[in-house]
């Protein structure tokens, strides 16, 4: 691929090696025990996951948009559940950053940056998914400080981490005007924490976090009260950005394991990869494969270029989630019964990718948010 | 569905009726433990499963294959597993019956038909996947007794069954006409199991079968010796039919789940049920489900109107397969990251239904066979 | 395909065999001329075109939904616009005899059952396509008479025939309930007819009718003044079936070609018919050929046993089309450069099916009409 | 789009405006005539058409592959005749820059490169499609000149240019090491030219060539004896990144038409554009366009960077071609009735869009192309 500078393709090379060789040996076992091998995060520090969103002035890595797409896609080619940890990891603090007060900055951020804590992000309720403006957790000033009432769910590894963000509404009548994000502290406040098993990336959890009466000092209000949305739409493009790139991750793994299968394994006399069925399945990933890279580093320029970008970001992480999700599933079909299996790793590639178009925006709330763009009039309400 | 007779309705609706009663409150549990509970299989008996397609001379039910289609539907709508066990149950009492010698049919239907002992079938290879004429499982006449080499992969419920079909050859250089069938009897022989596991279908086991001089009897020669591949395609269509029943299973099981869904979850002020792009998914859906259905009972109704069918079940299998496939991912996109918690059924159909385009011949097989026969050439070799 | 009863077979069998000899051999002329042997249309009212929906009592012959289901498929296998032409052909008889006065049955019936004059349907205006209830054609009371005022557009043949049915409405603000179907006589009312060049079909002509002070004849209300969209919902089944069909008999004349070309032309040593990618092409034709004909018949037999329907007519109109077009582009594709060339019959049968997701309903209607259905709600308004 | 240059944003812009104030208006009338405004062409030279490849000591342009997709993007965009047209015109003066002798680019590249002649390109036979090797047209020599005996099928606009190249075997037997480049003077040398209704492109001509004993110099041998298919090569990837930027053009058309109709047209109260189903489909010709342009402009970017590129313009080709198949088809729904009459662009782009999958290699010889690459074996023989 020419389109990348030499600088780009050097992070490439190193942080696709060090994956190799120090992650990827690790994945069945956590798979399998559905864990997370946290002790191999602070060394991915230094490629720019984490902290590379957040500025130098505090301690960050202040890379591009496309340094961090090359980033998310090769997380997402070696693990599925690496490349969705690292997602959060990296929104918070660039969030803190943009948004936090100096005394938020210095008392969350040194921790995030080095790795000695990690955070979670709380916006997804039962009810209120796609329409954040529809949340139902309460906060209410009491004295200095805030209580909140609600449930989140979906949250991304909440068992594993302790720094948090949430989203609640301080004046349900308000709508989405009442929305407010508060720093949680887990060292300071106390809230339940659900693991719910899931079938994607089994690195993870995805936990039920329940708030009930969960007492949160004022001084962690990030952002001004009642601009919460504004602040959670400061990270939309980030995180579909880095959830395109991670499925073209996930795509690329599908490629290379289908023409090693393919090449390997016979039928009828001669490898699976001299039928044209099986050349047309290896092709067809192939091309979704690079369609879905072209189209998320184009976003990822875009950003670094200064524009808006919404739309770009948008058709990114549609395309290349649903794209990941066809890739995965050819390349189960050319390994045939072994793709099953779960010391397959395509069975894995297959799970991990059905995620790819549901969360930050599904695929249908992003056809309508280009549609609105594309056509000047909202079709959602 | 005008298409049943009042006997078919009747049977389709006291199955569904029994299934839902004591098959779906355990099907939860036992998904996660990866268990089956076996002991609800004998009162499957009396609908037709197992013996439905051995004489009633055998102590069979002798239905027609549309009963037969009707059932695989209903037990694919409650639940994968149920209708993958159910399939190989009922197909090796039906080879015993069809080309077992009278001792062979005394010797074993009784406790098959009774549910006193299960069953399995061996023939997938590590290297011999849809072609079966390259298997390497070697059987050698020693005295009166045959010694079996070899191993044998992705072989059902092996685990949990202990009579079984083997293939083995007599005769490496006869190729597909050295093939033979052996009558394999867990009490009588001794052969390693192992589990592997497995994506879809979790209350089955996936084994491999490991022979390693297993000493077999003389009298279990099943049919001619070298007549193996014979006696496996006479049980091809209705593996294939079966398969492609146990899929509009699955279809029929998405949709439903969709429709709840979409009807009881909001977004946006208004029910899921009230978006365009959600109707659409579920009309997909629901076509998607009466298609393969009427093309599955197209194909059973053909065979029993006595055509070979051949062409009918290999459409059947392909397309309803392709289509739970898409089916059960239309409704995974439905319900949102609901839908990727293992708490919901549509988690599970969705695993299930990856397996639909694989076994009894792989999507790329049908399409080979059928265009030999539409153009009258083999694309195979 | 062995669900047909004897006398269906039958029927088949002879009307495809006359089709062959009598009209076949003239399509080639006519589609390059665009122009219609409107000389044939007699003797295939024989086989129950045109009268098949109208009561013997009437000089009809009351023929079966599934024999006209059959009838249809043929004339769509041999020429999309002799399909199209026998649709409407068909339709206005059937309305005039259930909803029209013995004298308008009497004056109209005689002469459209034996051919000889033939008819239009006028419903559709340039901002009314399938939100009939928004049409504007405006009909005025005048002593006896009614005057008609407005355009109708994309009207089948109306250049070819004298007789119509146009939809009008008798009172604007009282939307929908103002709408009122009148006959027209073209030997005694004026209007003006403009032919519009169209893609698919080229037998057919496609025409704007302008009404401009058009008199009408008070005896030539149809039904109830305010009741038209209840007369047009008369026809709506079946004009979605015989739309369905018509596309059946596409799919199944793309599947003919497809298959006669890879068998005689060669590439690379080898008919094309030995390619693994052709035979997929071939295999995916005759899929979509025998899914759709399945839903088109399973949705004729539910009419013949008198259930409404709506929703088997409105999934066969929507798979069928859809599937046409898939069908007739892959039979190109199968024939390459020849495919595109005026000479071939893929040519002509593609540009003919990519009208059958169009009119009697879009397949984006239709896919409204059975979600509401299946979800309890509209997602038009 | 960020990822042109200014240069390269400077062109798009004014060759855009060009085509759009100068072709444009004549497009429909010349569509339906089926002739093409010849007088046009000189001034689309001054943009890089036609000598854009050709060096400057023969008088070309010699304008990077990034600008020639641009020019083929704008070209496809304004009317896909004129893309199809100015391929051909662009091929041939290259071939002969690169190949011929200086007497021979002397002799023709003046008068192409002003456009006082006009060229034709002559590989295809009917038996000889992607098969290249497999033609029959025989050259044989007498004297000092060569006499040329078979037929050339599918030669675009040989009825209106007379300076060809035509490619024929000097020997049957030495296979594709037979084969001949000849330059062709139509004032010279007879043949004869019958011109073959087609359906997409109706602006050019799609002709059969007729050699009977055609005689041609012995100074038009282009390049060496033998080496023919070698000369071919040198086009192949420079053939198929226009026929994927011109469909990449046809598929921005579609979007244009889409978005203004939709914004126009109003069903049941709305602008089509406010209803879910009809974004989707807006949406998806946006992101079908989007991907083809990358990719197409990576495969040009890669051909600026001196890479062999076979693999990017094989991709480019199958991706961008089956996409504006894709794009078209559905910006003619979202037309509904109104994209079926020929009045209507959307008519238009859908008949060309259809060629996109064909010439330059089809679909399938793409996949079988790129399945070699990536998994080191044929798959075609």
């Amino acid at each position: 691929m020419t389109m990348l500078t030499k600088e780009e393709l050097d992070l490439q090379r190193s942080v696709r090696s060090f994956l190799k060789a120090k992650v990827a040996p690790l994945v069945a076992e956590h798979e399998q025990a559905r864990t997370f091998p946290w002790e191999i995060l602070p060394s991915l520090h230094e490629f720019g996951y984490v902290g590379g969103l957040v500025s130098p002035d505090d301690g960050g890595d202040d890379i591009s948009y496309s340094m961090l797409a090359i980033l998310m896609e090769e997380a997402g080619r070696c693990w599925g559940s690496l490349r969705t940890t690292l997602n959060i990891l990296t929104i918070v603090p660039y969030l803190i950053s943009v948004v936090g007060t100096e005394e938020q900055r210095n008392r969350f951020l040194p921790d995030l940056l080095s790795g000695r804590r990690r955070a979670w992000f709380g916006m997804t309720e039962p009810d209120a998914g796609s329409d954040a403006g529809a949340l139902r957790t309460r906060a209410r000033k009491e004295g200095d400080a805030w209580v909140l009432q609600g449930r989140k769910t979906y949250i991304t590894n909440a068992l594993h981490a302790d720094v948090g963000i949430v989203m609640a509404t301080v004046d349900p009548e308000a709508g989405p005007n009442g929305i407010t994000a508060f720093l949680v502290d887990g060292r300071e406040s106390d809230y339940a924490v659900h693991d719910i098993p899931h079938m994607p990336v089994r690195g993870t959890s995805s936990c039920e976090l329940v708030f009930d009466g969960t007492r949160i000092s004022g001084h962690n209000v990030l952002g001004e009260v009642g601009r919460g949305l504004s602040t959670a739409m400061k990270a939309i493009n980030v995180g579909r950005l880095n959830m395109a790139m991670g499925a073209v991750g996930l795509s690329q793994a599908a490629l290379e394991e289908s023409i090693k299968f393919a090449t390997i394994r016979e039928q009828f006399g001669r490898p699976l990869g001299g039928f044209q069925l099986v050349q047309e399945m290896v092709v067809e990933i192939a091309t979704l494969t690079q369609t879905s890279r072209l189209l998320g580093m184009h976003a990822a320029r875009a950003l670094d270029a200064g524009d808006s970008a919404r739309q770009e970001c948008s058709m990114a992480k549609y395309y290349c989630g649903e794209s990941a999700n066809k890739a995965a599933s050819l390349a189960l079909q050319v390994h045939g019964g072994a793709g099953l299996m779960e010391e397959s790793p395509v069975e894995r590639i297959f799970r991990d990718a059905r995620e790819a178009t549901i969360p930050e925006g599904t695929s249908q709330i992003q056809i309508l948010q280009m549609g609105r763009a594309l056509l000047g009039q909202s079709a959602l309400r």
